[in-house]
């Protein structure tokens, strides 16, 4: 049997797993990233846990080659660079660490890039050729597909929709900027929008027991399901700003459908009803009703796993690096 | 010899050429578009003008198809439908109507997709795989090729800019919105911007001694090339109102470059530097001092023409209808 080994690295966990050729998990686990210290403690880990795999794996399998995915990475490059959650320095390079251990072809590929490739294989975009993916999590992550091909950009850094400044420009970002997409929309920037409404409305509201570091995004979620009207709101304002953002984006790239990953995702209707609704007010009259968006029918989190293995099978991929 | 021809259809003007493989252009003509009543007058003048230049060619050739560019165009249809500034009522099946003129493959094409074409085959984005075209007319058009290919979307309306809004709201739009990009962004948006100058600033300019209907672009670029500061200032806020946009979509698809063409592309500098200035200032750490910013290497307005003829050689794209 031949298999891929894919791994997601995110800033709470890594996850990693055997992957068959169309797509299937034969053998999966998962390790937390928060308390390693560096790359080479990383590393330790990383193989003991793939080793461990292969152990309980207890069929005769060929492994062909490895597809990672990863934040901040240069993918040309090979390498980690600069990751804001992960302990692994200026420079980390993963590539040719990970090949001189497995002597196997090893492809590196944005976090939110393999989701997308993901999506495509296997989810909620089989045979899209045009489709958006949004990455809703701590951040927000974006990839886009196109005449069905990722868009790379000239080295690999497209996809970048957090830090687009949105109007008003008023909450401070980990960027240093100020008014970044992200700082609205995000389970941090839900958060903050919140916050925004308990100081601009008097409505009452389960959410204001809640202290700022005690508050997620779950808790809006549930509060909202249970009719709490500023927690609706929250997701109204957040659905504005990210649909007008999407219909600039539908103008330009014209998608079949978007596709929504990641946490906040799972919000559903909460999110989407708004969303859709001021996407299709702000887009021209021939671009409207004709943009579907989708959630990720994976299983939660898996898409970048599974398409970062992906990237073993088609390595005629521009990402490879063998 | 192998003979494609290329028809540029726009609001003023209609030009017409013989191209071969090579994108030479072997014979050539034009012909006004204004005074002409509806779409059968049109195509009376248009069959003319090409047997006038079958006519003037006197060696043997084999014209092999004939490309389309147009504005307002659904190129899965192969129709022109509700194109403002053209007599040709809500449905005009160009395709279908010189297919039985001339026996041939005929393509059809976006004006601004077509630019596209040509620039990439024979203009200033030779074998660049990843950019962005804007023709800086009337109006604001835009493509964008990734990965090597135009991006089209899901039914050839990709690439429409001009509406999408800049922060303020302020001016009303022809397409019935406010503070669309094209309403700053333009011949017509540059003129605005001098009026509203006016308005605000006491600075002497010889701008002031023309009046709403009088001015026209080139008015104001041989003003700020002659040292008036009004006019300097109107491109400077141009050209910061078309950074700060151009820096969500270098951030979303990182392109190795952006071409300018169009008439106001001929301001050169006086457009581009605040352009730069301000696109660079908008994008993060990572995208920037990596966009070339460029202007149409071909003669002016024969870009669309030349990619249009182009689709002849290249019907393997997707936008061929053959």
């Amino acid at each position: 049997m031949d298999l891929a080994l894919g791994i997601d690295i995110g800033g709470t966990s890594t996850k990693v797993a055997l992957v068959d050729t169309k797509g299937a998990i034969v053998e999966r686990d998962t390790f937390g990233t928060q308390r390693i210290e560096n790359a080479d403690h990383y590393l330790t880990h990383l193989l003991y846990t793939v080793a461990n795999l292969f152990r309980r794996l207890e069929r005769e399998f060929h492994l062909v080659g490895i597809g990672v995915g990863a934040p901040s990475c240069n993918e040309a490059a090979g390498t980690i660079e600069g990751a804001a959650n992960l302990p692994f320095g200026d420079h980390f390079p993963i590539v040719s660490r990970l090949r001189e251990q497995y002597e196997l072809p090893v492809y590196l590929i944005k976090d939110s890039s393999a989701a997308l490739l993901g999506e495509s294989a296997y989810g909620a975009a089989i045979g899209v050729p045009d489709f958006i993916l949004l990455t809703l999590g701590t951040g927000l992550g974006c990839a886009i597909m196109a005449n069905g091909r990722l868009i790379r950009g000239a080295s690999g850094m497209a996809g970048e929709l957090g830090h687009v400044p949105v109007s008003g420009n008023l909450r401070e970002c980990g960027c240093g900027k100020r008014g970044c997409l992200e700082t609205y929309v995000s389970a941090v920037g839900l958060k903050r929008t919140v916050l925004a409404l308990q100081a601009e409305d008097l409505t009452p509201s389960q959410l204001r027991t809640y202290t700022y570091d005690q508050l997620d995004a779950r808790h809006i979620s549930r509060a909202a399901m249970q009719g709490d009207l500023l927690a609706r709101r929250a997701f109204e304002r957040t659905g504005e700003v990210l649909g007008q953002k999407l219909a600039e984006l539908v103008s330009v790239l014209e998608p079949q459908a978007i596709v929504l990953a990641g946490g906040m995702a799972e919000a559903g209707q909460l999110l989407i009803e708004p969303l859709q609704r001021h996407m299709e007010k702000a887009l021209l009259g021939f671009h409207q009703n004709r943009v579907q968006i989708l959630t990720s029918s994976l299983a939660p989190n898996d898409a970048a796993l599974l398409g970062a293995a992906s990237l073993v099978w088609n390595s005629h991929q521009p990402v490879s690096l063998s």
